[in-house]
């Protein structure tokens, strides 16, 4: 441990991480056709090395980097994943740190997240062996994972490197994030499982990339923390000038119960995460989606503030619904400024449209440009801080055959990409209903121009006035 | 006008609707190139006819059903949907009552929607004119669906026939809900949109839809109804035996000013709103897409009380945010019985699982037939009375090449549908992550099999404890 500051915050150094240049996987299997093995191997582009006292052959892997002990790797190696049995774990960590290994992720389980003692005892005795001179990621965690240097534990993770930080315990949370920040268009910087945290824990890890230089936007997802970390905890937080999004689990009394099966997690009052949150300014919500969608939020748009939003609708009814759903959040719809409403009013001609804020398009959605010169006009009003619009996906296909289909969806991309041109966030919910594939196609194209298309309301209206929120109160 | 009963109830008389056999297309539009015409004959098997002053010819329509005006057509006309500027629609609906058209739909709007005092006096005057001898949905609506007897007013409506109702007034909500529904795997009795509701309103549609034997489950969105009718209202839902799921526009401020301009309804007080729905069980729900789920629930499982749910995890994390969720709806998560929880423990073996509830399989997620075997055991469970779980679909691929890819898939299909054998609700989360193909595939699947796959936790678990109440407060 090393003491950073004048405040005695103690903090593991991780720094050497974002250098990482060797990889050993230790207890490669083949029952599971050397899973860990080959992920790691799939886009590490330094040195991979396998560890194993009896394979001498494994398919697609060169031989001259099998290896019986981590000490006959010449070389250095910077970071190991460990998967051998529980009882291994002790030798293992003593070769680790001989070799000078500078991280290791242990994904072996049956440490303290057992219940037992025997599992806690070897918890212990691991942190002791490991002597503060190698860092540990786990026990039963999933390690780390680092697309800008290829590192990943499980097939298909994305390579795109990002700049969201991700820090759970629990690997399976992980991966859900990890797969799903993909689909979502949003990209990770590093993803750390820490599982049991018996060597990292929650506080080193955010206060490592609270300072990385790679990672903008910091979520994590916290099953609890050792008591006499929370000083370092509320320090870290203190230094913090990052976006931090929270999702707690264990809130719930059979919640808290089963954090502690999980990871041997003390979930804690909740009542002190809630007042913790609130004074470091930290945006909570309550799912993993949530989570992933409110940083998608933040990266495609900023920090925002929006009090006045315009809403656009292609059905007068579904318009109101979104309304109420907003003003129930404290965001006003008001009506425009008297310009922008006269433009709007001379745009708007077809019978039932309404050119008022919420705007009814109606079937002159489907008439060349009205589209974009309506939300261009609407997002020019200084008094609307944004616009969310509905556009159920069996609009996506023309339905007059004057109309041209190539046209149609580059002129709605076009439309739905005004936010940035304004600076202001404009949100699409694209209904899931009868034209997946339509909806998937138009969904990534606009994703890649960094709209963030939702599928029901009730997905992103809750999480608007988190950031807003985050807003006002950010202080630095 | 008829007196139905001793409460002195006014309702209009619907029941003719079930027996529709001829269908005429008033205003058929050349520019759009004969959309509602098109539409309307895509389906319907009995004769349909097309009534312009002018137009002599429609391509792949016969020349032979096309007439000048509504009395040329021989022989009856059931129902009419029109669709002439609002200054031709008074000599039209003249035409109407002369030949005995039963109900129209006036779907030009203009009328009291367009908020002038003209539009006002047209509807008052269309009222008149109509005599209570044709009944009219509109105007300013879309009118009738009903896929069993093929009646549809746009492209790709389902053709299904099935048990579920929806009022709206808003002809695109009743769009976005029918082309919703059908990618839920449910399916409508009859849609009506009903506009500004100037003759045929909320309480005689509801009226009808509770009587009517095709419907089991009414689903509406509300934006108003007259005050004169509210004790019509009373009589129908005190007589109602169905479940009714509501959704009422205009709740706030500035919605309810909305709702003014789109159908000119009047949105009422919301405590008034709020009274009603709890005095008489209905479901209240707070989006469009939260009342096609809740309606898909009951419709899959019937109606349900839920006090005690199993959780199923892959990821121990993920567990415990369902955990926390459903217990803020409080819905428990209690341990299992002895016997059951011996049971499970004697199949969950690999390290790092978890046979208490709730259960976090990891990965022997990928071991056959764990799901199948570990899922009944756990609905046996007398305490329990539902599952839910969560799948996210980068697990459905298996990974280890051992692995069969057909009898894998076939195994957590089977397993999904445990809910019906053991007669309890099992709700399936397939998170939207990286797998959009093979979700939409399983999915499409269990939804055959009547399994509600959802996406999100928090798109499924606020509907739960809706059903249970309603449950509780049943009465009859």
């Amino acid at each position: 441990m090393s003491n950073i500051d004048s405040h005695k915050l103690y903090i593991k150094n991780l720094s050497f991480i974002n250098n990482i240049k060797t990889i050993a996987i230790i207890g490669p299997s083949k029952k599971r056709d050397y899973f860990f093995l080959k992920n790691h191997a799939t886009y590490f582009k330094g040195p991979i090395y396998a560890v194993h006292p009896t394979v001498e052959e494994i398919p697609n892997f060169e031989k001259k980097n099998i290896f019986h002990s981590v000490s006959e790797i010449p070389g250095e190696v910077d970071y190991a994943f460990i998967a051998v049995p529980a009882f291994k774990i002790l030798n293992i960590i003593d070769e680790c740190v001989e070799k000078k290994v500078k991280l290791v992720t242990v994904f072996t389980s049956e440490f303290s997240d057992s219940g037992t003692e025997e599992g806690t005892i070897l918890e212990k005795e691991l942190l002791r062996r490991a002597q503060n001179k190698v860092r540990i990621l786990g026990p039963n965690g999933m390690g780390l994972f680092y697309p800008k240097l290829g590192i990943a534990w499980r097939p298909e993770f994305p390579t795109t490197p990002g700049n969201i930080g991700f820090i759970a315990q629990s690997g399976g949370v992980c991966n859900i994030a990890i797969y799903g920040a993909s689909a979502l268009g949003i990209n990770f910087s590093k993803v750390f499982s820490f599982g049991n945290g018996a060597d990292l824990d929650f506080v080193d890890l955010l206060y490592f990339l609270s300072n990385d230089p790679e990672t903008d936007i910091i979520l994590c997802y916290i099953e609890g923390i050792k008591e006499g970390r929370i000083n370092d905890l509320k320090e870290v937080l203190k230094q913090n000038k990052k976006p931090i999004i929270a999702l707690k689990g264990g809130q719930s009394k059979t919640g808290s119960k089963a954090v502690k099966t999980h990871t041997a997690s003390i979930s804690g009052d909740d009542r002190l995460w809630k007042a913790l949150f609130k004074q470091f300014n930290i945006i909570e919500v309550e799912s993993l989606e949530q989570l992933l969608n409110t940083a998608r939020l933040i990266d495609f748009y900023r920090i925002f503030e929006l009090k006045n939003l315009a809403v656009f609708s292609i059905s007068g009814g579904y318009g109101v619904i979104l309304v109420d759903l907003l003003e129930k959040e404290n965001i006003k719809v008001p009506s425009f400024t008297p310009e922008i409403q006269n433009l709007l009013s001379s745009k708007l001609y077809l019978p039932g449209t309404s050119s008022n804020n919420p705007l009814d398009l109606a079937a002159q959605f489907f008439f060349e440009n009205t589209v974009y010169e309506i939300i261009d006009i609407a997002l020019t009003d200084k008094k609307i801080d944004g616009l969310i619009l509905d556009m159920p996906s069996f609009y996506l296909k023309p339905v007059f055959k004057s109309m041209d289909r190539q046209s149609f969806e580059s002129n709605i991309i076009e439309s739905l990409c005004l936010g940035h041109k304004h600076n202001k966030p404009l949100i699409p919910i694209i209904q899931r209903s009868n034209r997946p594939e339509e909806r998937e196609r138009i969904s990534k194209k606009l994703i890649e121009r960094r709209v963030p298309v939702f599928g029901d309301p009730l997905e992103v209206i809750p999480l608007l006035p988190k950031i807003s929120n985050y807003k006002k109160r950010y202080i630095y």
